[in-house]
């Protein structure tokens, strides 16, 4: 099952796509697709309408971030060893972990703005995680019954801000617009297997990432059990799990890095693309 | 004005404390403490109401975190010199930046739970900053603008997690309860100069932390407008601003860490005080 949002920013409905690829209306069922419609239960009774007996949505409507009221946006980072190479970085022993603020949140396919002065804007294709029940000292072999589902993600960040400014990444991470989510939530029964995804990025049509989950460090199952160990997480909160190889720092011979005017386009294996064109900031 | 929440845990209901220290029942003026009602309009409408025109509450209720609605719990390292000598790093040259999960906030005198196997759960008394209004890139001659209102904050830490385990910190900040807010949020105008506030943290009686917030490193203002930089911070969004020397990390001979058993009292000039017994993880 395929859940979204759809409409206006602030303004979005909940809508499922079918087999054809139609957004279908889950408005009469569901008010949105957060927190209280991801657990089991709920999904099993979305699962059981029959898709066909909701009303399509005409047009080509925007999609929003694919799930609402997600209250931690938690990341890894150096999570496959071509990545970590490239960075110059250590292969982590452990999962490194930190944060994307929750007010970068936004739709897949709405521009991303390159900050103020920003001369380090980068991109990053990662499979991200939607938990779908409370999950606190959950073992590895139980953690993927906490998972409601995946989707795509850019985890946009600033170079400089985020490893050059202060030994904690955080402040690179979350500027406005640096959260693309969607354009699906994909539920964990379709996606079979997290860990055979492929994955890629294109900057202005040229190929950068080309690449699969099967090369992750710490597997999905990994990463929900051990983050449950330092924190409890809740229905609706995303886990985005590293990229593979090929960001701009990575490039060769020179890193390079985005800048307005450019289009990013990207996707996951079963989980959709997204595109977004990168826009000079401009003052409210 | 002091704004409290009080009542069972997730059952909270918004008050007022009058010059007597009684808790008044704001609840036929607002729904909660929230997001919706940090701004200054809403602040001006709760400040023009008698305290002698609201039931008073009776008995001696629990207080919860003294907002509700927070989404970004944003944390400033290293802010003071004293503190960042005893843990034996350089003062930063700009704010550092770290994230305490959401997940971990609780009522200012919640017991507060040593992490199953933790070793090194540490104290941090706190100034912590409520946003009221939307900031993003404002000035530091506008940011105290942004600000409702300031509350005392435990930052509660594990440090092995923290420090030993990865580059980042946010690991170690999170665990469930170690964000104890509260008891109250008092308004900016009551405060006046955030930057004149002592504060003092005591563990089973005696006396560890003793400072001010006279020697932060980066002020309120400062921080505030540094950080919009980076993120949009919402109203209900939490800053808490660093602490004073004596934490368990920097006493000597030797560190020494909070176990079962003990109680931590803490208090901010003007914000009020919190006590916390610090219990033993017991599986759900």
């Amino acid at each position: 099952m395929k859940l979204c949002r759809f409409g206006a920013p602030g303004a979005e409905k909940p809508g499922l796509v079918d087999a054809d690829g139609k957004i279908r209306d889950l408005s009469a069922h569901v008010a949105d697709i957060g927190p209280d419609v991801l657990g089991p239960e709920s999904l099993a009774k979305l699962a059981a309408i029959d898709p066909g007996s909701l009303p399509v949505v005409e047009g080509n409507p925007r999609y929003g971030s694919c799930v609402t009221g997600t209250r931690q946006f938690v990341a890894i980072g150096l999570n496959y060893a071509d990545h970590a190479a490239e960075s110059n970085l250590p292969i982590p022993e452990e999962p490194v972990v930190f944060q994307k603020w929750v007010s970068c949140i936004q739709g897949p396919n709405d521009p991303v703005t390159i900050p103020k002065d920003s001369k380090k804007t980068d991109w990053e294709v990662e499979l991200g995680i939607v938990i779908g029940s409370r999950a606190s000292y959950v073992s590895e072999s139980s953690a993927l019954d906490y998972v409601a589902g995946y989707c795509v993600i850019n985890d946009v960040s600033e170079r400089h801000w985020q490893t050059e400014r202060g030994a904690t990444w955080d402040k690179g991470k979350g500027f406005p617009t640096f959260g693309p989510i969607g354009p699906w939530m994909v539920t964990a029964d379709e996606v079979g297997d997290p860990q055979q995804l492929s994955m890629w990025l294109d900057v202005n049509g040229k190929r950068v990432q080309d690449g699969s989950t099967s090369t992750m460090i710490f597997g999905v199952a990994e990463i929900v059990s051990y983050l449950s160990q330092f924190m409890t997480l809740e229905p609706g909160d995303i886990i985005t799990t590293g990229t593979p190889p090929g960001v701009g720092l990575g490039q060769k011979p020179e890193p390079w890095y985005l800048k307005a005017g450019d289009v990013v386009e990207l996707g996951i294996e079963k989980l959709g693309r997204q595109r977004q064109d990168f826009v000079a900031w401009q003052p409210a």
